[in-house]
């Protein structure tokens, strides 16, 4: 990690506490990964890092935070995690209750933040190696999409893969994989490539979440376990409070993509 | 995974479980990966997944049980944790008082079960592109040391890192790095190369765990991340209970080798 890269991060951070950054992190801090919040109440949270531990394709976890503590000190210095990020999702007893654009009034002593890995950081690897992302080129969100595939559940977290989807050609998927598969924790390898009625989606162009993308008539669908997964799972087992990043309003880490590449060379005397 | 290579470590684990089996695992199961054990009460081991996510390199979860159960159902079918290992070492208040060959008598409602990835896997990765294993070679343990770098401590857990070594020949060691790196599971690339007194080691002859090995005078040694990190600040966080693998006897998973490969070319329609 270079000094710039995290000085970048930590004045995007800024900027966003200060509330002049509201909207989605795309973009924002380039270079650097971007993670998923979760956060439950400590008594309540228990069966959640095993629930990660279990599937972590879905729930690749970065950092949990100490009880009480908002900073992730081991993937981003000064950081506080109830103002960094542009906007929230709170939720109650599984109800939706306030999207604010910073969680202070909600934070209590008995709360734990969990961080996990975001695709960004395999799209980058995706985009550094030429390999066309078909939202991006279509500006729209990535389409996602609850599978007929169960999660390996623990205690009440538990229900269905929720997945991403991108089209690619097929001469260029072998390439797609083992980009991607270089970083498991940034979700990894795809789960599913081909028919979308496999893993039980009956119409690609009706995501349940994000936009639908146009597919090439000579593309075929890929479908990687997706960060929403975590969060659709921590609403259904209704904890008392919960909160999460809203869709697309990332936390940015001081971490380097280059610092989950499995598959890079790295340097040595 | 196929049938047969799961019916192979059940197979192993049974002999084991009928007390046929009481040494090291190391050749058992061959393909298939290998896990080091860590039991503690559910309510002294809140912070300890918080430190493997913390110091993911020495401390890889594969899996984390339901309190009170002993079957790590994700890893491996119809196994138990209290019978299926050759040797374990019981602590009490981080004093060793016993050393059985199943903990059946020291098995509660309340503990919780950890297995972390093993550097078999990649020792198997090495010895499968024909890079030789000094401590193999020599008929030996693998040398473990206790370095001068600190872990990334949560709650009660803390200690200094501790890494193996394995000596190779120069030109070689890119080749070792980049293969290593595929499995970050099982500890992943190095985390040092060459001069031992730069982590805190002053005699390579004088290794803190297993045996000292010969490296050649064209070799240089190079260290990862160790298994024995996790059970060394569990102990030292003196648990009223702490139960672990003895050295070398190791938990057999159903999964193989590959299943932890983020480099593997996957096979797609």
């Amino acid at each position: 990690m270079t000094l710039r890269a995290a000085s970048t991060a930590a004045a995007d951070r800024a900027r966003i506490r200060a509330g002049e950054h509201t909207g989605p992190t795309s973009g924002l801090a380039p270079g650097l990964a971007q993670a998923n919040l979760v956060i439950l109440p400590a008594d309540e949270s228990l069966d959640f890092p095993r629930f990660c531990v279990r599937n972590p394709k879905p729930c690749p976890l970065l950092e949990v935070t100490d009880t009480g503590s908002a900073h992730p000190d081991c993937v981003a210095a000064d950081a506080d995690l109830r103002t960094d990020l542009p906007r929230y999702r709170v939720f109650r007893d599984g109800r939706l209750v306030d999207e604010p654009t910073d969680i202070a009034q909600f934070w209590r002593s008995d709360l734990v933040a969990f961080l996990l890995g975001c695709s960004f950081t395999f799209e980058w690897a995706l985009a550094a190696a030429g390999l066309p992302i078909a939202h991006q080129a279509q500006g729209v969100n990535v389409p996602m999409y609850v599978t007929n595939r169960r999660c390996i559940s623990a205690g009440r977290f538990d229900g269905p893969l929720v997945v991403s989807m991108r089209p690619f050609a097929p001469d260029v998927i072998s390439h797609v994989v083992d980009i991607s598969a270089r970083f498991p924790a940034m979700h990894g390898a795809p789960v599913h490539i081909g028919d979308p009625e496999e893993i039980g989606i009956d119409d690609l162009a009706a995501p349940d979440f994000g936009d639908a993308v146009v597919v090439g008539a000579d593309e075929v669908p890929v479908f990687w376990a997706c960060g929403v997964t975590p969060q659709a799972v921590a609403i259904q087992a209704r904890p008392s409070l919960a909160i999460f990043h809203a869709p697309g309003h990332m936390f940015i880490t001081d971490r380097h993509h280059d610092d989950f590449d499995t598959g890079e060379s790295h340097d040595h005397p």
